[in-house]
Order: structure tokens, then sequence, then C-alpha cells
């Protein structure tokens, strides 16, 4: 059982997507499979603020325009996937005693979609998170203003927590928060940051061709 | 109680919509805002259409995308309405004794959002569809081909059901289909065609200043 | 997958019922069954509209009666149907990944449970739709008044909704719609009309030991 | 808050519902109607025992026919019910929070309406449970066979379940049984037994122009 | 299949728990499990009654004590289990179709969970329902008053029944009632008794190495 | 709209219960009120524990605790709240809009239930959190340690936040965590700490007679 984060950035390309479905049916045998929602939310949460909606309100958007990007990933994924993106992680549960994947975005408002990988992660007994993201992999600084920042093979998650509570990490926002962090530690599933935006790096990480970007310990 | 059916194009349009709750929390005591799904589902359709979806999942991401405005609405509307978009005709019913206003988007595959509005305005016993639609009124003609087209003040829903029968009518497609006028025709409930993008016409025709484009008669 | 549709008048005799659950279990493999409400839907109505009751509720009668039909026919499928009535084209794509056969009624207000056919069979993939009518077969004219009435082997779906538009055919409105027809066309789903009243004819169109008495096809 | 029990019997006959209805709006400020299932289910019941049913769905389908009397008086009652039946007791109270009256049928295989009745009551906090049943009172002997048999103005339920535990007595099985009979006692409820066939008899009870067949002390 | 009763008082020891979990692991295919509340049921119970709970929610609050022994027993067994508590017969039947282990706790107020043992056996098709109880087997009299009580080896429902309505017999009461009596009489359902603190005595039973301290003939 | 938390610890006091009753009865208009778990939560999870459960197993009991608890207050709060825990927070928006009070224990694994109450207060569009803890106020430093240790009167979320970051504080942790209070920050909405043992101080609070042990600012 694996846990696929695929960001929402990713579904504002359809090629993309495509090349997404075609890896997850051949290289996955059993998974799910967390969306983000990407430009489409931002645009739509943006609108409703302009109308005085409440946080309570602008986060429920993010989520339903999540659900809708994991609706599409579903339509692709077609007989073997289950049939409706999951409400909630005991949905989640049921839906994986039936179907081969189980496709889901946002749950609640408050959370980000890396806390939710992180709870599917968990609560699905998978054995690793893998997190499709708008960047290859974590660094020390922001790469596109230091060519030179360290980027982290290897990173324990306690180690990520202590930066993330120190100082904003770059492009690591969507990635990984603490709270999702924590999760993984607690019950010891390893997060992969895999570059998104390729997707036959995530074909070759789980082919073993490859190795992701960053590997976050449940340390 | 009056059911309002909001055009998906007129969500497209931020200023509008903000008017649309402005108009409403003015003048309607108690309604249910059928929305439709506008540019964003037609983007989303096509790329889901890309990625092989059958027409059972066009059109659920097609409703997906329909709730999505319809919260948005909600949020604007703030806590007289109903929290979350109504997803069957018995949660209307039901949310109709708790809430002055309740709102929701596409019901079913296979369904237009015209229809449903009907379907709507059938359960919850008002005494009219006020259609908020891209077209002015019902034309005989298309207007911007012919531009003394007759545009129809009155029509009977059996005489409007004969014509679409016969041929497409410009612009209709949204805005009726048979279906949508044999159920208010069933249940004796005058549509009034208003110019959704000029959202005074709709304020005017709820305090009497001015009259619908078209009225339909539900004969 | 099969999708049938029986008759609510074939369940106005029970000895019919029997057949045709022997019928599903040895010949369907995996399948969706959709019952009509026949005599009991009708009494039921006509009693609720002697209350005063609306078209909502006299439909949502009739929906129940159906979907009680449902139960019988899932009770006497066993442990091999899912074991309840479907209430929603979602809830009927997460049964079909766990059992084998799904019964369901109707399903919304304003629709006939061949437009729920036709959408059950867009939506669970079903190569054919078989509808076992009270029929059996499609004529030019009513063959109870004229015996030399013409006989359709065959009849596009598109020339059926022309006749449908331009006059009511004999026996076709439980049959088949406008709008039903219209899905089962944009999804490439043939229809073949049987004599419900017959079950040996489904078992023959299933073996293919006999031929339907009328082919819809999807153009 | 008053609890009424009306027998399927009662809704074999659309006079008699009128009746009900016109009397319950008239005289009954908030309240839950529990309705039987009647001829109709015992017909359904015998054509699902025919096809090899188990009991657990003989029970269902009985539950749903009693559901679908439900839905028939909650739309001759209008907008003042809750719009469908109450499918558990903790619906029932969340109904109860938005709607004048609240209906519904059976809950759960393996238990008569009777103690459905009685259990509404305890959940609804009400003052008593009328039961307007086949019968016009309880009586110690079958009156049909002995005229002069005794007729109880009041009984405690206690005396009632020992009666009913030596012996089975004439009509009661739908009126009350030991469970339905010790959940009024715990709770403190009393019911009063109304001849159901003459509606005008609740209306007495009602308005205290007239008394109940039989009173059953919760004793 | 076999349903297993578990009584409450099973889960005030956790020891007990674990053996239960490897024998159902070990040696039943498919079944269900029927959980008590046991002592948290009954102190919970307490301080809800000093706080004038009504029945209705004092029974409420058992039940869900009875739920959450559920859900530790669910925890216990792991992916093999239905990964919630079933909360009706119906979702009992749905959960059976997919995992091999269903457990669930009451079901509604006014319910002892032997009758809910007795109903959820029923609505399985289940060949047995063996009773893991606070006693080892029925007796005639209490054998802690009378060291030479008569134990019922075997014992008609009827009885039983027969002998619950005279008089109280010792350690019964959580047992069985005479609803749940019934219920596995009319569909012909033997019940097991066996000593819920020896585990081990259930895992002779299932392997027949052993027999039950008493055997309840469905006649 | 007041949101109230009371911590799982005042729930092993009867007596306390039964005053926190009255003083929402008496000074609070509208309300929601978050449970915690306390010490039979802890107690279970630990049994849990034993038994070989996942985190998400273990966090499921403990919220399932939690919404024990909020049934007991429901039952101790009769006919004005609504009658069961909400489960989400969009159950908790339309529960507001039917019912006085709404009570909820946990939602989801992974999360706490100061997170829960800011989540309830944002949604709910509260002026305050209440939250009734195990402490009477926060310290810089542990006064069971150093008597001398500074209390703050007031605080500012963002300064706790970097205080949480950088240190354990005493009995802080079911208190606050950093997501519980961003959320209240990003909503404008204050957080009065009250000495949950002692509730005259939560009415002294609420009718302004006294003032909480700390505010945390939203800022």
């Amino acid at each position: 059982m694996i846990v696929l984060k695929i960001s929402g950035k990713i579904f504002d390309e359809e090629n993309l997507i495509k090349e997404y479905i075609n890896i997850i049916k051949k290289h996955i045998d059993r998974g799910v499979i967390v969306t983000g929602g990407g430009e489409t939310a931002r645009r739509y949460i943006e609108r409703a603020r302009g109308l005085g909606a409440s946080n309570y309100f602008l986060d429920l958007i993010g989520i339903e325009v999540s659900r809708l990007n994991a609706l599409v990933l579903i339509a692709g994924l077609g007989d073997e996937a289950y049939p409706k993106p999951a409400e909630s992680l005991v949905e989640l549960k049921s839906a994986l005693s039936t179907s081969r994947y189980v496709v889901l975005g946002g749950l609640q408002p408050g959370q980000s979609t890396a806390t939710v990988a992180s709870l599917a992660a968990e609560a699905a007994g998978a054995r690793a998170l893998i997190n499709c993201s708008a960047v290859d992999a974590i660094y020390e600084e922001d790469p596109r203003r230091n060519p030179a920042a360290k980027k982290y093979d290897e990173i324990k998650a306690s180690e990520l927590i202590a930066l993330l509570k120190s100082r904003a990490l770059p492009g690591t926002y969507e990635l990984a928060d603490v709270w999702s962090l924590e999760i993984l530690r607690r019950s010891g599933i390893p997060m992969y940051v895999v570059d998104g935006r390729r997707p036959v790096l995530l074909a070759d990480v789980l082919t073993g061709r490859g190795r992701p970007g960053t590997i976050v310990l449940p340390e």
C-alpha cells in the first residue's frame, strides 16, 4: 500500500495527469492518491474572499476544488478506482476494502492536504508516502536564489520540524507542515519527495530505477 | 417562495455575484437558488474528456463545479443560507424547514440545471421560477442574426415545447428543455426569463418595477 | 455487465418474478436490474392525489413503490445481490464494486424508470440495456388495432426520438422517452426490447438462442 | 407532544386518512405519527415469502410498506410535516427540532410498530401515546365470540403484560406487545386505545369531549 | 457464517480480549461479533441518570459504550475487519459483502444486545449464535445458591421462553430475553452458551473439541 | 455565539458536569460545547494499544470517548440541545440552524480537541472561545515547581505560538497547540482560559463579574 500526494499545481496541466494515470495503473498495485487544489482553488478562494466569505468557507471551497481534481483522476483511472472521492478517513478505510485505488482531496477546514496525505497514509497502513510536489527536493536555501544551496538527500522528520519551526523553508509549505510530519513520525512512515512536474521520476522511484529528491525519515 | 436559477456564466464574473447576493438579501424573503457550472465546468469537462472519462463522470464533474458555485454563493449569503449545497430534493425539502435560503447546483448525471430548477420549484412549492440567464428573452429567431427577430413577451410552455421539438431556438439550450418545461407545466409554475448579466432587472421584477424579458406560462 | 429493466407490471405476478430470478442467477454474470412500480404504484399515487399531494410527493411515492419491488427482487436473489436498493448512481457505482447484482427502483421525482435504466447502463458501463416490458416490440401502429401493423426489428434511437416527438407510439411510454434514448445514444448503448410477460425470451436473448422483439440502435 | 399510532389497516381506506389529516392539523400542536403496514404489507410479504426470502427481508419489506404509508400521510399533511419518514430515533429527535409533525413507519426487523410507537413516545418525551387501532378497546375475551366480554376502561401495563404472557388477548397483537408495554412503563407514558376506524373518537379524546376505549396506565 | 456475542463484562479485562482476537482469527472464517457494554456502560449510565437523562438517552449511552468496545475489537482484528462498528442491520449486510469480520455493538434504545445478536444472526444467515457470556450455562436454579442445581445441556427455545415468562432465571438476563429467543426460533438458529471468562472454551466449541455449556435449540 | 471547551478531566466528576449544565442553560443564549475525552479515553486507548491497535485507531477511540462525554452533556441539557454529537463541521453548521446548543467531541484522528474547539469557533462565527481547562491560567513556568512563576493575564496568540515552539509550557498541551492558535488568530477569535475545576468562574466570566485566568489575544 502506497499513498501518493499529487500537488494541485500538477492538475493545471492535463498531459501530466494522463502520465500519472498510466504510471499508477502500471506500477501501483494498491494505493491511495491525495490531490491538491492548485490554481483553480486559489482563484475560487479569491473570488469568495471578495464576497466576504469567512475562513471556514474559504477552506471549504479549497477542499471542494481538491475533490473536483480527485474526481477527474477517478474518471481517468476507471473501474479500479473507488467511484467517488473519499470524504473522511472512515470512508477511506471502507473504500479500501472494495477498491484497488481510492482518491481523496481535502477533508476539513484548517488542514493542509499535506496533513491529509499523512493521515491517509497512517489510516491505510501505507509503507510510504510519495509526495509529487512542485519542487524537486528539500533544500537548505532557495535554489532559485542560491544555485549552490544544499539539497537534502535524506533528512529526519524531527530535523525538518525543527527547521520549519525556526524559519520558512523554500517551497516546503505545500510539501509538509509540522503536523503532517508529526503524524508520519509517530507512525513510522517515510516520505519521498519527488518532482511532480516530471512524472517519470515517480515511475523510477516505484520501480527502483531512481531515488527520490529527498527522503524524510520518520525519526 | 421563489426559485432563482442563475446561469453558470454569471459566476465567471465576481461583481455580478455580489450584486445578486445583495438583491437576494434585500428582496427575497424565502428562496431556493440553483446555480449552473459556467466556464469552469466546461474547462474541467474538457480536461476529463481528454483522459477518456465516460459520460457519467463528465456529467458528475459538471455537477461538482455547479456545487462549487453554489458554495461560493452560500459563503456570500452568510448565516441565513443553509450551510451546504443541497444534494437531493429530499435534502432541499428538509433544509427549507430550517433556513431562509437554500442553494443547490446539479443533482444527477444526464440532467440539465434547467431541469433541476424546475424540480426544485415543484418540490419547494414555489410560485415562480426566475431564470437569470445568458439571454435577455426568448426570441423566434436569433436576434444577433436578425435584429428584427420577434421577442416573446409571453409564450405558453406547450408552444415552447413544440418549438423546441421542431428546431433549436437560439440561446434556449441552457434556459429550458422539454423536460424542464413539462415539469413547470404539470405543477402550474410560470417561468420568468431575465437577462442575468444585468442583475438590476431581477430587482425590478421582484419589486414589480419591471417585467421579465419573457414569461413562460405553465399552459 | 448487463442492465435489465423489468416493468412494474411484471411485479404484479409472483410467478414471473420467480422465473426472472432463476434466469438472472443462471445467465447473468454481473448485472444491474431496474424495477418499475406497476399497479401498486398507480394505486398509491391515486390515493395520495386524493389527499391533495403535490406532484413532487406523487413521484416520490411512485419511487418508493419501485424500491419496494426492488427489495422483493433482492430478497429473492439472496446473498449475491447488494442488500438494499441503490438510491443514487453514486451508490450504484460503489455497490458494483462489492456485489454481483445491484437492484434499484426510481431515483428522483420527474424521471421515468426508463431514464433510470439508461443512466444506470451509462454509469455501470453496460454493453446493453435489456428492457423487459409490457409490450413485445416496438410497432409503427398499435397492433391491437391494426394486426398488420409493422413491427420494427431494428430502429435507430434517433428515428425513435423523432417518432416520439411527432406522436405517441403505442405502449412505448414506459419503454422509452426522449431523454432515456438520448442517454443511450450519447453513450453508444443498444436497447433490446423483450416481452416481459414471457421471461423465457430473456433467457433466449441472453444465451443467443433468440433475438429481441426490437433492437434500438444507439445511433 | 403527542404520539399517534395509526394501524396499517386504516391506510387501506383513503377516506379515513383524510379525516386523520384534518384532525391532526386541527387538534395536535406538535406530534409524532407512527404508521403500520396494513394489507399491502401482508400481500408483499406473502409474495416475498414465495420467493424464499429470509425473515430479515420479510420484516424489511413490511417496514418499507409502513414507510410508504408514512409518506402518503406526509404528502397529505403538507409543509408542516418533516418531508420524509424518519428512519431512526436519532433522525426523529433531529426532525422534531425543525418540524411540527414527524411521521415514521417501522424501524428495524424483528420489531412491531407498537414497539416503534413506544420508543418514539419515549424519545420525543410525549405525554401520551394514542393508539388508533383496529379494535375499539381491550377486552378480557373476544367480544365477537362473547358479546358480554368485559371491556377494560383502565388497565395497568403490568397487568396487561401478565395477561399477554399467559394467553393471547383478542386483537391486541398489533396494539401492544410485552416489549412495547415495558417501554411505556419505564418512562411513565400512558397509552390510550381508540377505535381507529372512527377518527371522530380521536378528535373527542384530543379535545376532552370523549374518553379512550381503554387507558393503559404506565404502572 | 458464525455470530459471536461477547459480554461487555469480558471487555473489562484486556487479556481476555487478546485471547478472543486470536481465536477469531484462527478459527472463524467469516463472522459477525456483537459486543456488550460492561462496567463502563453501567458507570456512564449512572452518571447520566444523575443528570436527569431520559431513558432514551440512557439507552443511547449504553449503545455508544458497546460501540466503543466494538471499535477496540476492530482495532485488534486489523485489516480483515470492517473498519467501523456497523450501526444498522442494513450496514451489517453491506459490510459482510466486503469484509471477513463485522463487529457491532447495540443498535437501538430499548433493545438488549442479546436481541441485537439474534437479529444479526438472522440478517447474516448464520448457522449458529455463540453466546460468550458471564455464566457458563443455563441452570434451573442459581448454582451459587444451590450447588446441586440442574444444568441444562440442551433446552428448547420455547421452553426457555416459558421459563423466562414465569420467573427470572439466574444470570440469563444478559444472555437472552423473550424477544431474542423468538427471533432465533423463527429463523431456526441454535444458540450455544459458552463461559465467556474462559475463551479456550470457545476455541473448543469452534473446533469440535468441546461442547457448549448449554445448547438452546430453535424449537 | 460562544464556544465552550470543557476538558475531559471535568467529565470524570459528575458534580462538575451538573454545574456546567446549569451555567450553560442560565447564561449562554446560543453556544457550541466541545468535550474532551479524559480518564476514560486514556484507559481505553491504553487497552487498545495493548492489542496492537494502530495510531489511527487509537485516535478514533479517543474521539469516540469524547463523543460519549458529549452525549452525556446533551442528555443533561435536554431538548434545547441538538440531539446527537455533531460529527463534522458541516453538521455543526446545519445543527446550529435548528438548535440552541450543539455539542461535539473530537472530529478526526491526529487532531487535538483544542483544535476542534478553534475550528468550531471559526465555523460558528463565535465571538470567543472559553477554554474550561485543567489549569487555571497560562504561566511562564510550572507554578507547582516555582510558586512565584509569572501568570499571563493576557498573551498574544503569536507570542504563545513562539513559546510553544521553543519549549513545552506546563499544562498547556491540552489547552492549545500551534494549530489551534493559528486558527484563532486568522479568524480574530480571543480565547479565555478558565479553571475548569471551578465552574463558578465560567459563570463569572459570562456575566462579567470576573475575568478569565488568561486571555489569549488573536494577534
